[in-house]
């Protein structure tokens, strides 16, 4: 750790405890969950085998991927009192706030308890996370109150009927499946991190699952992909986007989506995620978007040695599956609640509170004067 | 920081990042706010007071704060909506749920928006805080629907008129007073951290605060308290106490309430509140409870070398106040909101993300296996 960057905080190349869940960036293996390649799980799994492997470490075999897939199936449901609270959530609330007092709001109606309720709560949050969101969004968007316990079998699925109200065609159900297959876990993340520092304190699994919400929500990290959306957008042709993205860049360094903490060379979910949208493209006959992106991805290679990382590709995914852009990061959590509560879990498992040390930068000690001789002190 | 630190987690003793506001045991200054000994402070100054210390940096003259008092008096009021949710949250709830989803729902209600209203935001949560707490709890406890937005001059007087529904006197007042300068501001503490990493990503205030809530609430952190109180109202006679103690030692070392990550010798608030707590005892006549405190502080020291922290003698001080247990740590969220607020700020001002590594554990790389080959996980 040099000095600069521990003068300029984010914990940047600190590791800040063991975890045996996922490797970021590892020399030569890239992201694993488990010791699975991403590109093996998003290939050969789906993603209730991966929330299985992470809640227990393996994937299941036929019958415990039955058990746990009915059990998700039954969780599906909402309380009464959190449909209300849902229904009186303004429509133009960012939709992650929804998410959060959803899971906030469901942790009164449905508190933990003791941590032996730990992996109840894991499976009730993957499971209502769906309806917690389509509920609200299809209420104060298409005036419905909708039946939120669909028998769909997986949880793309689910999301697809929740959204558009009928059963989704195979090729978008497949295609959401493997993004939430990449979307599920990635190590200490601000997200998981945050997780992990409030189950520190041996609070509950909802107190920790807002926190990351919270965290998630944010431009930085799980919004990028609205951004990048953003972006694409702007440009009807790949050579009006190099021209206004090489205009941007003159500017400002940020283009979201592009480039990683962790990774320096590439993101191994990247041409996962790629492969998904372009085969939507050809899918929906959109011959705009993934050119455009294909352009922007040369241009910031070219110009700030930089790659796309799982948001970027996401963004044209998630349009052409039909999400308004406001759900990609709700879409997100929905994905990230896995690896959420396996950090939780693991973490209460082997737990240290977290509480680091700042480095005072303040005023040297100095002495309360009364009131009337002190001066103002707004400009 | 020794490889065991690092395997262990926790950040102990790593620094994650600059700050101006707090110094937490540093060598002969102890506990400072902005510079301001916590011993100053807590005798010639008043809540309101180190609240705007914390939002600005510098104590107010009068015309600031009173300003800055009259600000907080206009927003003690409750959004109706936000009412009806504090009606359905179930009357046997953790009070904590009822801040995190208060705060959470406010958000929906009452975005920030944009950053440059996080003043206001901050202001807006360091007033209602209060009347969400009392307005559930009232509503559940007594059946009334309580007027939130009382004329009190202060936060203390506010919040003794929101629960006993009647003007305190003048000692209870003071004593309150003091303890929320105490529990205002401690650095980089779990939860204040958590409100940091949220912040990181550039989310909005609401989801910053509703995360540190949700880490205050766990009962290494916030509960502390609470458990503190119930284990000096176990026993009737500081002999019964040093008998009852003596036993718990013998199976576990955890006694809630004493020692301290950070402070080494001993904590430079627990005088202060010690001091208070006797107050209120003789002035409510309570011949058990702080006689008995007295000689679990006696025993710990004797036994374990560890010093009472600020929760050990608080569950007396907030006990003789009049405070139900359950209400405990509420209230410190309705303190620590000024230094949560103040960090949010701080951490915006000069914002990195908040993104550290972990050390891998987990298996080798390995190849997913069609799930027929597989076999069951479960034992």
């Amino acid at each position: 750790m040099s000095d600069k960057k521990k003068k300029t905080g984010g914990l940047a190349d600190v590791i800040a405890g063991e975890s045996a869940i996922c490797t970021v960036g590892k020399k030569g293996v890239g992201l694993t969950y488990y010791g699975y390649n991403i590109d093996d799980l998003a290939e050969n799994t789906t993603f209730e085998e991966v929330a299985y492997l992470l809640y227990n470490g393996e994937l299941p075999d036929r019958s415990e991927l039955d058990g746990f897939k009915k059990r998700l199936k039954q969780k599906r449901g909402l309380p009464d009192d959190l449909k209300k609270v849902l229904e009186m959530i303004p429509k133009d609330t960012h939709p992650m706030d929804v998410m959060r007092t959803g899971c906030s709001m469901l942790g009164t109606l449905e508190p933990e308890g003791d941590f032996v309720n730990q992996m109840e709560t894991a499976e009730r949050l993957t499971a209502v996370f769906p309806s917690i969101l389509f509920y609200w969004y299809r209420y104060h968007n298409d005036g419905t109150r909708i039946e939120a316990e669909t028998d769909d079998d997986t949880i793309a699925g689910h999301i697809l009927n929740l959204l558009h109200g009928k059963k989704p065609d195979e090729l978008r159900q497949r295609s959401l499946d493997a993004s939430l297959i990449l979307y599920a876990e990635h190590e200490f993340n601000a997200s998981t991190f945050t997780a992990r520092t409030v189950a520190s304190t041996l609070s509950d699994f909802h107190s920790a699952i807002s926190g990351a919400i919270g965290a998630l929500r944010g431009p930085l990290h799980g919004g990028a992909n609205e951004a990048a959306y953003e972006l694409i957008t702007r440009y009807r042709t790949p050579d009006e986007a190099e021209k206004g993205l090489m205009k941007i860049l003159e500017t400002r360094d940020l283009v979201m989506g592009f480039g990683h903490r962790v990774y320096t060379v590439s993101d191994p979910r990247n041409p996962i995620i790629k492969g998904i949208s372009k085969k939507l493209a050809d899918a929906v006959g959109n011959e705009v978007l993934y050119p455009v992106s294909e352009r922007i991805e040369k241009v910031m290679w070219r110009e700030k040695n930089l790659f796309p990382n799982l948001d970027f590709y996401s963004a044209s995914a998630y349009h052409f599956i039909g999400f308004p852009t406001s759900l990609f990061t709700p879409i997100f959590v929905i994905s990230r609640i896995t690896g959420w509560a396996a950090h939780v879990m693991e973490q209460r498992g082997n737990n240290r509170l977290i509480r680091p040390l700042a480095d005072y930068t303040g005023p040297d000690i100095r002495t309360v004067e009364p009131i009337e001789q002190r001066s103002a002190t707004e400009a």
